[in-house]
């Protein structure tokens, strides 16, 4: 895609700015990313996707925002997002991400990706006592 | 798929039923799951899929054993392997998963897959800070 | 790929200039896609896959051209096909997509692929009244 | 899944219940789907998934309501959703989706599925024509 | 589904017979299975897929039919779909297809899989060998 | 990826270097893939996937090896990695696969994926015939 499809802030109306003003906010950084100056095209989209996503990954829930990335990199890479993959590897770095939960990270999504097609593949039926 | 493509302990060779001593062993259980059992039907697959399971898996890495769990968890829904995402859940519940964990973690697994198509959709380019 | 995998008109054999030319005259243009260069490779699945093609995205059938172009991208974009995504962008624009239509074609994709992993991540049994 | 992960309006929670009750009166139905109940135990999930929903689902948008709901099952069909087909399949005959538009509909489905894979299959490069 | 939406032969139009005999008489069989049941909803869906699948699925080709079988059934696993990993594991088995064989299928699917997903994770670039 | 994330024979350490040889040895090149090279970053997972693969894709199995690496290709295209499907059509090259098996596997693999959807759409339910 060329990148005239992508709104900067400059070019963008005051809608779009306010969003991308508390996603620099929230983030603390000085810049938002190619994904949400896609989004900006419909700044409906933008602005809902913002605050869901925000919403879905606060830093005070059950969850700690480190294992969220973890999660969002399991999903982009079992979808084969490749933009997602290098957004959320990025993201999940900053997070506190080290090489080796990285290599442990890829070993779990490609057995679980296996196992997967195994279930599937035998046809197995769903054991009872998971059936709670 | 009947039952009767299920090997049950009994009807197991020594090599199946080596496999099985280890995993109830392993995971303090006096029963193996469905997935097991169908996998007993090809023992080197049985084999060598417990083998690599129990390395990945194991609860002395940088990621501990609830992370992975509900990573296994995000990459079956994804894949909607419905006997993955029971078996898991089952699992992760064991290792500590809350109510309120897994709440969070379809939110995260969906948002996760709504924003993977938004950048799909609309073919955002990788932005030059995410390749280090 | 390169470009030597891409059978051109002036190198192509008889049978698949025949269907580049029901190509280039049912759609009123006068050059074919890569994609259409590419299954010149196996001239069968050229001539079948145009045929089918044809068939199913005729402009005569009980969904009108640019709603089942949209139908194309949503699959595209769920497949994460980056090709399909733009070479069915660019016919639902000439079949009368406008920015407003993209983003909420975006909108829902986004929407339908973040409540299936709902769906599926919480097992949800069917409901009745959808059993008909 | 048993019934008891479903919770019923009768023992929902006050915020549940307005979730609920707002769902019932934009649907125009004295019931919700399985689906809600079921989302119904991670309350902000509900409340956050209804209201993204109600904004995309909109009537009064540059796409209609029927051609919504065809996007919406060419989406879950695509990522083989058994439960949403179901129920946006149910969703798109109350919109006015006839038989026919249902045939034609599988049929772009599955011409869209079979062509994407070609052309990841053949490696097929974007045509220049398809950047703008 | 309810079988309701099944076309059973007696109740078929002369169309859909004429395709229910065709596949019959082609399949050396008495009975079409449920897939072509559900198709004859849409008798032109039901006719194209059937002269399509017929035609690709052909003895005479450079791929001998068990070969090709085994591929329906890779595609329907890692689509993750039931009905089709059911109906082509039985098509397989009459087509000469061993336990050891469905065991080292399985095996295969499920390692690619894997390693789909690690090209993916870890974003790996093609090799200029492969770029012929 | 940039280059950088590749380890390279020259760098890699002991562990890394003997898997890297044991490929070198077992396949007969000079050269490991980049594949391997990005596995690398996480040794255990280099030395655990390549002992698996080895062992699935061993010359001496019920399934030939050309057989087992059109199935790897099947699924590399329906899961859309576009290395995997770079890396095995070179490698189903190498063990014999000539223009028009291409041609045919491409043929077979999209009309799996075309009918595994409508089975999937219109919900068919699984024949008792398949269920022995």
């Amino acid at each position: 895609m060329s990148s005239k499809h992508l709104i900067e802030y400059e070019h963008a109306s005051p809608e779009v700015r306010a969003v991308f003003e508390d996603i620099m906010a929230t983030r603390r950084v000085d810049q938002v990313n190619n994904f949400w100056k896609a989004l900006a095209r419909h700044p409906e989209t933008l602005r809902r996707t913002w605050e869901s996503l925000k919403e879905v990954m606060a830093p005070d829930g059950a969850l700690d925002p480190l294992t969220k990335e973890l999660l969002y990199i399991a999903v982009s890479v079992t979808n084969n997002c490749g933009y997602c993959v290098a957004s959320h590897t990025a993201a999940a770095r900053k997070a506190g991400m080290t090489e080796a939960m990285l290599g442990e990270l890829m070993a779990v999504i490609g057995m679980a990706n296996e196992t997967n097609r195994l279930a599937v593949g035998y046809r197995v039926p769903v054991d009872a006592a998971f059936e709670e």
